[in-house]
């Protein structure tokens, strides 16, 4: 690519066409970027699923936290992992960018080699998109398509009283990591890190700095789920598995009992938090942005889903059990309830 | 709708439930608003047309301009647009709103009321989206998805050198109702107006600036240009008919000549430019935000389109020819060349 130019001389066009350079053609599209409308070829009998994010610079991201090619990662992450967690295949991408004046060309170029680099990792293909300047920071918007066959097709509404519920992968990974990232202007109180905390310290402040910023849709395993059928119900945690498996109650009219010793936690996690005068258990409940899943199954499933998950490299965690009683509990190992501070991120509050 | 609420007590799922109570079931759609992702099933055969844009406040709107009822009925109307373009049947939309502190919740219902009026008048159901707080003004985007038989889709690719170069409507009346509501701070030089600018004034006024607050996307008038069989290629024309029919000429391979006098202008657009000093001939040439097709097809086919587009209640003017020479050129009556100001809007510049 030519780096002497800037957004300006390349215009609009210029810019969707250094964008459309980058992807390859692929299964089922049939017209890509550059016409009013892309045109794309269903597998027969499968049906379309559509999700769409908005993420907004000083909302959901901070340029001088999100290097631009973690940023195009996670972008097309957050929207492949609502693929995942109705059990589908993500299959195709439009990305709108508005962008401000004062963006440098390096950003969009690996902006977008992050973005394609996430599409490949799943099969996903940039179909299309619109680019347009903004007045106020970046603003990025993201549609992703993907398909799967009916009766595959995990739902929030299929959870049943006595299922358990389940997570895979560990929770609180990526809260603790905003925490270290705006460690010294927002340090919770009670919430004392382990030392090394600024960016390029620990391992493991890495590790969960990593967790925030390029976190892995877990498309393969809940095509397994889907697949298997050994799933109820399937949500995933973007906003905290208390907030999210209220929504998998919410809609299947059950409630749900959350085992606070058993949620996974990881060793990077417990290492961070050694030190805490409390354990900060609101960063695994209400965190968010884990996206990791939330099943439900019966029981009767519990060797078989352990088994499908290892085979998909993913660890699986039963958490807690679905209850005819509406409402979301948290106990304590020892039965007692666990006081909530929070059900999750409210964008209006 | 209880209007004592704010967005702050609706908070982001009251919100959604909100919009969504304004929402009908419809054929096609499996699982609408509120899961991970929306599912719909095909008609068997077609093949799916996607396409999104994203408009964001003080760039492509003015909260000052743009009631937002008719502000909810032009985000939607551009992206069917894209859909129309293709000859192709509208079915589904996705809508994302990050929302200013500031913005009352009036505003968000009215606005959801003209998304939803557009949406029913073109059969197309809202089956998801994202709310988002914003820092910095109202941003929307929106995905809309339709479908249509792989045969009957146009493309811009498909123009013939011989063939006629064709317009819907009338071209120039949106650029100048935006000269209208910029009255005093963005006169053109060479532009006087006749009187009655202000909003509220004179009825051809108001018949431009709907033009601008208010396009209506060409589905009919695309869907039976698709379904005849009589265009070779189509495009939306939204950066003016220079811009667009220069799409078309660059991915067909070919180039066109465009006839000054032959471009259809409105009676409205007549009267209120009667007083320039010299005819603005930028505005329907390049002004933009037209929303009518334009498309090229081979002359014998001439009276049949004329029938074809008055059964759809559309006028259809031809208003120039497809060369093999690469190039768009504009000519007077007399033959002579017409000296182009600009080629369109540029988001960068």
């Amino acid at each position: 690519m030519d780096n002497s130019q800037n957004l300006s001389t390349l215009g609009e066009f210029g810019l969707i066409s250094r964008i459309a350079a980058g992807v390859s053609t692929a299964d089922g599209v049939v017209t890509g970027i550059g016409d009013d409308a892309a045109v794309t070829a269903f597998t027969p009998g499968m049906q379309l699923l559509t999700s769409t994010d908005m993420l907004l610079e000083d909302v959901h991201f901070r340029r001088a936290w999100h290097d631009p090619y973690r940023l195009g990662r996670k972008s097309l992450a957050v929207s492949i992992s609502d693929i995942a967690a109705m059990g589908a295949i993500p299959r195709w991408a439009l990305l709108s960018l508005a962008i401000p004046g004062d963006l440098p060309l390096d950003f969009i170029d690996d902006f977008t080699k992050g973005f394609l680099s996430m599409a490949a990792e799943h099969g996903v293909t940039l179909i299309g998109g619109d680019t347009c300047s903004s007045r106020a920071g970046l603003v990025l918007s993201v549609t992703i398509m993907g398909e799967q066959l009916p009766d595959l097709i995990l739902r929030r509404s299929g959870a049943q009283s006595g299922d358990e519920i389940w997570v895979t992968g560990t929770l609180g990974d990526a809260a603790l990591g905003l925490k270290l990232l705006d460690f010294g202007s927002a340090q919770p109180p009670g919430l004392a890190l382990a030392p090394s905390c600024s960016l390029g310290g620990a391992e493991w402040h890495e590790h969960l700095i990593s967790r925030l910023l390029d976190p892995a849709p877990r498309v393969i395993a809940g095509l397994a789920l889907a697949e298997s059928g050994l799933a109820s119900s399937m949500i995933d945690i973007s906003d905290g598995i208390l907030a999210d498996f209220g929504h998998i109650a919410e809609q299947s009219g059950v409630g749900g009992c959350i085992r606070l010793q058993d949620l996974p936690l990881s060793a990077e996690f417990l290492r961070s938090t050694e030190m805490s005068d409390e354990f900060p258990y609101q960063l695994p409940l209400s965190g968010g942005e884990d996206y990791e899943l939330c099943f439900t199954a019966s029981p009767l499933n519990r060797e078989k889903i352990i088994e499908c998950m290892k085979k998909c490299g993913v660890e699986a965690t039963p958490v807690g059990i679905v209850t005819s009683l509406p409402g979301v509990a948290v106990i304590h190992a020892d039965g007692s309830p666990h006081a909530l501070q929070n059900k999750g991120f409210n964008h209006f509050k």
